[in-house]
């Protein structure tokens, strides 16, 4: 039983894209400054991002991300907040935590701060349930476990490799809901921590996201959007795919719940509906793709599977749209790029 | 989105397996006293049941099961709570809800008292979400909807069949877990209702649940159990494992969740774990089979499921022990019990 989560301070990175000063990371203050940060600079490198004093961090903007990748820069999506995956690659700790600099401390039904980061890392921490439902939610919460009926042999669990955190106030909603419903916000604290189950995706939002970087870390590549391509606001959900496939196939567990963040002002909806507008006729096609996907046990390792998936992903969605091949083709560029910048990570594997 | 729920007072029966008299009823009374109920009397049948003045219901004892199935009285067990699907079958209504006579009304976080029925109208009701897991809980929730990501394809949903209420106070735990744990109490109020995806399985207890009779009746078969035969408290188990093969094949839903009804009293773990003790060997093995079963393509009908699953038992889970002979046989009986009381359901199929 997870009861109070050990901080890892010096396990984990806090990752932040954003295209401005960082004011939000006031309020984050007490949360958040024992950790390090890293912050991707999206847009324009000649702006000066304003860090709030006495935060830990370091900053790439798009200069440092093609000095140091070189040629394989062309995976770093730019003008689009997957540029975070950056971050992912070159922190060296086990492991991450990302939000977006539009999210603040939500409070709980008792009206106390909530801090997300102490739940992420109890969920990192606690393993999942992904092989049978528990109707009791996460029985490795305080006060639950696994109830009648519940296999014995399964209650070991798999390792945690993906915890996603829920929004209050601001839903995570796509274009359409945005213009249909303009004035809902989501009011409802769910005291719950759930495994997704094995052989079922989800809509991975990145927006308060936390994983296990040396279980799962290759995988979260937040693909191509933004500037230059034909689609944006899917990288969350390319990434949330993979993921889930490649942790279904390994064993590894992704949970979704608590912790919530509260999501200060939607985005603009008729922006959003320009970036979706692809997306939302490909991911009829793309789900179906990541429902049938299997990959094979040669797969042993994170990489070796992604590899693999960038290959169907080539093959099966390149005959969709050519953004596929382009994105196959990315796809092997970072991880060609992660191993350069973890060296050990390969060898380990 | 389903906001008030109809109350179908002329649809829906309630079920209630008992050795006691219905003092329970007393405090259900504002909620359950338009409703009719079926009371299936399990236990020595020259006993007389005491049901509180004011209800409509119809009470079944052994000697009125015997009477009316003749032969077929075999498939339902005695001294056991499976005797509840007797009551199943003689209902002429769309909507089941069964109950504990042990299971008190909840209190909501703000202490309002729950109308249990109400929630579980609302999720029979409103579609399922099985193909695809939405993050937000059940999207057709007021103040819900579907996160971005999610496809517009699957958002029509599909019928839910069963609606799986939880337990405040006890929780239904085995007797292994209930020894280990005898102080725990579940304090906690999830508010939330969300499908179970399809492929996983789950531990559908008994206690307070609802379903929709002409879709998934014939599958709410709650087994073998009690006096002459191996094993208890599996009943329920039973009944959703093939129930969520079944719903799985056919294309519905299962919630699970809201509501939460009061669990008074834990039962006593030794008895509890002589009853369960086969079923915690024997569910290593049936649970892989369960999530291994596939159905024919002819299989278009509740019946025709039913029967081929009867068949695979026999044949798969007979080698495990002689008892899923028995059962399988059972399983068949049960069908046949069912045809024959519901003639039309039959014909309609």
């Amino acid at each position: 039983m997870a009861a109070a989560a050990p901080p890892l301070k010096d396990e984990l990175d806090i990752v932040i894209p954003t295209i401005r000063n960082l004011d939000f990371l006031e309020m984050w203050r007490p949360f958040f400054e024992p950790y390090h940060l890293i912050i991707v600079q999206d847009g324009d490198p000649s702006k000066t991002i304003k860090v709030p004093e006495g935060f830990d961090y370091e900053l790439y903007n798009r200069n440092d991300i093609n000095r140091i990748l070189g040629p394989k820069a062309s995976c770093i999506s730019f003008k689009d907040s997957a540029c975070r995956c950056f971050g992912y690659m070159v922190s060296k700790k086990k492991y991450i935590f990302t939000i977006d600099d539009d999210c603040f401390v939500a409070k709980d039904p008792s009206g106390k701060q909530i801090n997300a980061l102490e739940q992420h890392i109890k969920n990192l921490l606690s393993p999942s349930t992904p092989l049978f439902f528990n109707t009791l939610y996460d029985p490795f919460r305080e006060g639950s476990d696994f109830v009648r009926g519940y296999p014995f042999s399964l209650r070991e669990g798999v390792p945690t490799a993906v915890s996603h955190g829920l929004w209050l106030n601001i839903p995570d909603y796509d274009a359409p809901t945005q213009l249909v419903k303009p004035l809902e916000r989501n009011t409802k604290y769910v005291d719950a921590v759930l495994t997704i189950p094995k052989g079922t995706l989800f809509p991975m939002c990145g927006m308060n996201l936390a994983f296990d970087r040396d279980l799962i870390g290759p995988a979260m590549y937040f693909g191509l959007m933004g500037d230059g391509q034909p689609i944006g606001r899917y990288d969350d959900m390319w990434a949330g795919w993979c993921t889930k496939v490649i942790c279904d196939h390994l064993g590894l567990g992704v949970k979704t719940g608590l912790p919530y963040i509260w999501h200060s002002k939607a985005s603009n909806p008729f922006v959003n509906l320009r970036k979706e507008y692809n997306g939302i006729f490909w991911q009829e096609e793309i789900i179906p793709f990541f429902q049938a996907a299997t990959l094979s046990k040669d797969s042993t390792t994170v990489q070796k599977c992604y590899i693999e998936l960038a290959k169907q992903v080539k093959e099966k969605l390149g005959k969709v749209d050519p953004y596929f091949v382009k994105l196959a083709d990315a796809m092997e560029t970072w991880i060609q790029a992660w191993d350069e910048l973890n060296p050990t990570s390969k060898a380990a594997k």
